[in-house]
């Protein structure tokens, strides 16, 4: 019998809800902030929507019609995100139920629908539940992760949709004020999700074990669902959203900014509310169903392998929560990192946004680093026994420490290296802005080779924290470095959704005709938003890359493979293969933005040419049929790729068995990581470049500008390629490679008994 | 003791160098044909370059001023290849020198550079020789595979440069005869290469059998020298020729085309002699090196596992020398196939040119498939076994026949599927060009979606052959599937030449300003020619996969490692960072075309702008120093990736021992394969994209165009893009995984008794 540890098992019960208490009241509280600018619409609102005295006295601040007019706007932009995701909602929504059906059945056949108890899988000498009971459960858990995803995400659009249009009146007043609701709106976000997925899955874990009693290796089991609900749910998200927003963006550009040379946002663009739309339910809705996944699928991956080690073995309950319990001190420490931005400093100028959103980076992960030696010493015994493929291995929990901890400070190297290559603070973009100078190919052969390279210090990186954390806890240490990077998800996604909002704030500025002072003020922010969102990306591929190989490894134990040899036909195929699915993926999501693009320059085009009116000024365009365009391109794109994703496992499970399937996964995973960090930072970078070029901050940059020169059109082109590589190929990707392995995780027991059936015939 | 069989041993002592020799005087008779077109420039030559009389009658034939002009710029393409070629071998050479002094100290080193015999490593109960004699022996091999190899490139660049101008000239009389000329130059350099590398192969295993007696596993260890000598030169022919021809082209087109508004190849153009020497130095010497050390490493890779099989334990000379009768069999089978081209048949219309080329790689495989049959009979022992991993496993010779075959027919499936993808007579390439309706931004995102769609299908063919051999007969199979795909060389390398000669020869009718109807006939030439080059790449690259399978696999085998687990955590960061190996090779030389491009670009702008009487035609442009940009930028910028490649196996051997590099050998193949494909395939799309709406041969391409169009223009764009993808890094990508591998099999026993220091360490 091992050591007890220090927290007892009651003090676990009641910290992990407590904590993620705390989170959603602090979301309550910062929404309450959010809240207290008014958007008003009505005439009698006597203070133009400001309960305080100005700070700042702004042109426009008294204007009544420029408030009206930003209702409006975020009336329209919230009605159309609102409408889609109830679209796309109703098309998962069918494929949720068909595939649960599925579960039910593959899972149930295992053991032929018996409702006898079986021998467990690990220990012979005991009896397990029936295999219907994993059935039965993983298709309720696979339920309630994606109900727990489509709210998420639904809870995220809801708030950037609330926020954008605060965040562009409270500009008239400052950027520090603007800048402290937008980050408000995206902490909202952050610990709604972060302490919503904590609760759930606690819960889950709760109500299963009155079924389960003893039998924590069903339990687990079963719990992997929700890992897999939240993933497949994230993968629509992703897809549908990011086909979406690149569709109307590429489009309005594509006719607006190149062709008829109106700016960005110009409310005279059909596509324009399209496109502040698609920033909703891409970047925020798509961002936060992909984070919420993987940080369930991380927790599914540890518990799994948990409950087959010494803390599943010898029931401790408190050591068996140890990643839950990470993630609840996950949540208090974004929660103090967080009074850093908005309380302890102020944002007063310009220059200092990036630096108070890379300082939330730095801060969360030195406290965090602390919190997790805090959990370590006081949840988990001084040594204890994790499975590893086979036999048992025994960690010292000084060494679990070092795992989690490397898995953060990996992602706080992802965070910086992406910034690097995506701020055009520094060389890699200013080099590619330089390369405009030549033309639009020299600036995509830039773009493209700054991509790749980007790729080489997150590899190494990540392949540190694998090889870490790997040689101290074999798949366990893997999961919980992958929930290490994951554990300051709260400030990630606040100041990820902070991008997204600030653009929004700048296209509402803008369509108000609101003053250039405070387009400007929105462009500040949006151009930092530009490089969070990059880092964003580069936290949710490192830990993708993470999650996926623990649940590959978890997989492998379920399935019984005692190895992977690359050295069998049947494995090497599989690698080979895998290796191939993310660029087959990208060709269909790319080709599909690129032919729903097509369509919406057409009908942008029409609307032009058949109404004069709109370019004069004296006609609204109809931006109903433009969000109408995208809608339906995007449903309809998504379910190819999906089907791709979701079948590919199944069909390789069935057909060529667990040893091909392994070889699927990890070439997947090895060759996915690469595309999705490269795309995601080039996109991000061609953006940048372009707004260095306009900015014209610098004398260099100022020799490649003004707007409309021959190097900006070199940038607008590269811009546009990098649309669909970073908001929609790329963030793709990472749920390819989540989500392929925790379906296969899911599906295991039934591959390990009647899969490969191919080889089974020959 | 086994079955002899059908072929004695004097039998194959005499085919093998009778086969190699009827290659060579085939490739003289071929160059007696095309050296009957007579170019000079001297007055005093009555027929103008004719010795018969003309069957067309066209302007520009009986004008002395029009040969002359041919003449002399030939004469400049010459002199700046043969330069080039020149200093890039200086350079090279004293890689060479220091990298053999490397070879011989690491390997004289694993026995302390002790000169007594040492037991055997695969038979215990037998003397082998002295550790020190493989030293020496792989040292030679080394060089003379270098040496080969560099003679190899040399040709094949001196044919070309001979043969641009006479297929100018042959033009003038019908797109046939131009044809013809095209077609028996690039003959000439295939069956020259083909033949010569055979012959050299054969001498040099003769040589060392003097020494090594009865022991033919340190034979043979010695003899994978060989391969890595003509891989390393193969990578710095690729990677210099690869920057140069498009640093040059890029350079050339984005002042001329876009800027300027002339024509491509317009000899106002200061760039263009350096452009059409790219063409030799890049296309030609690049993937004459290339194939040759693809075959050289196929061999070798497949006569170190036969020499440990029972082909090598009971002596058996005939079906241990099967590979090499394979290949003597296809220089006889290509003999055949290139008489349907030249003799049997005649191209008399443009839209036969294709078809063809075409019909010349079905012809090659249906005959090839009975050749193989054939050497399958009468080769081997009716069965036999083959170390597989530490053990033997049964082979019948029809199941090799099947390895063999599955390679060859894999190889077809990839060239036709290139052809859909690059062709312009087919959807995907059109799609693209009416993507560049809305722009370069569409038509770079449709093109670089089509290259990863292209992946799929070939992919699934290398994995089938895979498959199918891998399981037939383990490591061996795979190497002869290579052997089988590259067994009609001396056709593939045919057309594959026949690309870039005609697109010389376009260059040169242009720039001595000959007739439109003469432009006309060399385009067409050059638009099969971009399909052919796309499928020689294709070809390229699906060999080096199986190439670099089967040195992986001779490899593991010679390091002593029975699997390779991808679920240790030292193989997994292994095949994590050798799947991004390619992208930083690829960041690599794509910045480097761009930085080179951007010099040319510089200087061109210089020369129009100082020197005003270029434009108008009245002063000649400084080709010289355009010549010399390429040159000097080529050789700098090839040190940084060749370093890459050629040290990466020696520090991860060094210090990480040999299952992280197993690992990164399979990552950097799974991995690298992929873009290598993608990459070829988009820019041979881009580039026939754009000769699509310059053509206007339909009524769709005339929407589009014509040259000058805002279509066109996009068009140029993606092309320029797409011209680093095709020719630089593509290709060199697929040096890469075999380089890596065939590297690592001959330090491989310096790495299993010396290396793996940092994790001896801790």
């Amino acid at each position: 019998m091992a050591e007890s540890t220090l927290l007892t098992d009651l003090g676990t019960q009641i910290i992990i809800p407590v904590c993620a208490l705390v989170g959603i009241a602090f979301a309550l509280l910062q929404w309450y902030f959010v809240a207290k600018v008014k958007v008003s619409s009505e005439k009698s609102d006597a203070k133009n929507g400001f309960s305080e005295p100005l700070i700042e006295e702004e042109d426009g601040v008294s204007d009544h019609a420029v408030v009206r007019k930003c209702a409006e706007i975020q009336a329209a932009i919230s009605e159309g995100s609102t409408s889609f995701l109830y679209t796309e909602y109703k098309y998962v929504g069918i494929f949720m139920v068909a595939f649960a059906v599925v579960i039910f059945v593959f899972l149930g056949s295992v053991e032929g629908f018996s409702t006898k108890p079986q021998t467990c899988t690990y220990d012979a000498t005991k009896l397990c539940k029936p295999a219907l009971a994993t059935a039965a459960f993983s298709t309720i858990s696979f339920i309630l992760g994606a109900v727990t995803s489509v709210i998420s995400g639904f809870l995220g659009m809801k708030i950037a949709t609330y926020a954008n249009a605060r965040t562009t009146l409270e500009a008239r007043k400052g950027v520090g004020k603007a800048f402290i609701v937008a980050f408000r709106s995206g902490a909202v976000m952050g610990f709604l999700l972060a302490a919503n997925g904590l609760l759930v899955l606690y819960i889950v874990i709760n109500l299963f074990k009155l079924y389960y009693g003893d039998d924590w290796e069903g339990l687990f089991e079963a719990i992997t669902g929700y890992g897999l609900g939240g993933s497949s749910m994230a993968l629509f998200g992703r897809v549908a959203g990011g086909i979406y927003t690149k569709a109307a963006d590429v489009g309005a550009d594509l006719v607006g900014k190149v062709e008829r040379n109106i700016p960005e946002d110009d409310p005279r663009n059909p596509a324009v509310i399209a496109d502040n739309v698609g920033d909703n339910v891409g970047d925020i809705a798509g961002m936060g169903s992909d984070l919420f996944g993987s940080y369930a699928e991380s927790s599914c991956a540890a518990l799994v392998v948990a409950s087959i080690s010494s803390f599943g073995i010898n029931h401790e309950f408190t050591a068996m929560l140890y990643p839950l319990l990470v993630s609840s001190v996950g949540i208090i420490v974004c929660l103090l990192t967080t009074l850093f931005a908005t309380d302890f400093f102020e944002v007063k100028e310009v220059d200092q946004i990036e630096p108070a959103l890379k300082k939330q980076l730095v801060i969360s992960t030195v406290l965090m680093t602390v919190g997790i030696a805090l959990v370590s010493w006081i949840a988990l015994p001084s040594s204890f026994t994790i499975f590893n493929f086979g036999v048992q291995k025994e960690v010292k929990s000084w060494q679990l420490f070092l795992c989690v901890a490397v898995g953060l400070w990996a992602g706080l190297i992802i965070g910086f290296v992406t910034e690097y290559y995506t701020s055009n603070a520094y060389s890699p973009v200013q080099d590619v802005a330089d390369s405009c100078r030549t033309g639009a190919a020299t600036n995509v052969i830039f773009g493209l080779a700054l991509g790749y390279k980007s790729v080489i210090i997150p590899i190494f990186a990540i392949a540190i924290s694998i090889f870490v954390s790997f040689s101290f806890a074999a798949m366990y240490g893997i999961a919980v470095a992958a929930l290490g990077m994951l554990s300051t998800i709260a400030t990630g996604l606040a100041i990820d959704a902070y991008g997204p909002i600030s653009d929004n704030a700048g296209g509402i500025a803008e369509m108000a005709g609101m003053s250039a002072v405070i387009r400007e003020r929105t462009d500040a922010l949006d151009a930092a938003g530009n490089t969070t969102a990059a880092i964003g990306k580069g936290f949710a591929i490192g830990s993708a890359a993470l999650v996926s190989l623990a649940l590959f490894g978890a997989f492998v134990s379920r399935a019984a493979i005692s190895k992977v040899d690359v050295l069998t036909p049947k494995v090497f195929i599989g690698l080979l293969v895998g290796a191939m699915l993310p660029y087959w993926f990208s060709a269909m999501t790319m080709k599909s933005v690129g032919s729903a693009a097509l369509k919406m320059v057409e009908e942008v085009r029409r609307q032009f040419n058949t109404m004069p009116g709109i370019m004069l000024g004296t006609q609204k365009p109809d931006y109903a049929t433009c969000v109408k365009i995208s809608t339906d391109a995007s449903i309809k794109e998504m379910i190819a790729p999906g089907a791709l994703v979701m079948l590919t496992p199944l069909i390789v499970g069935v057909f060529f068995g667990v040893e091909t399937l392994s070889g699927v996964l990890a070439g997947s995973l090895v060759s996915g990581v690469q595309i999705a960090i490269s795309a995601s930072n080039t996109g991000g970078a061609w953006d940048n470049a372009k707004k260095y070029i306009e900015a014209g901050a610098s004398e260099h940059a100022r020799t490649l500008g003004p707007k409309g020169s021959d190097a900006h059109k070199a940038a607008v082109i590269g811009d546009t390629v990098g649309d669909p590589l970073k908001d929609t190929s790329g963030p793709s990707l990472n749920i390819l490679i989540k989500l392929m392995a925790v379906e296969s995780l899911v599906f295991a027991p039934f591959f390990a008994t009647h899969g490969g059936l191919l080889f089974k015939l020959f």
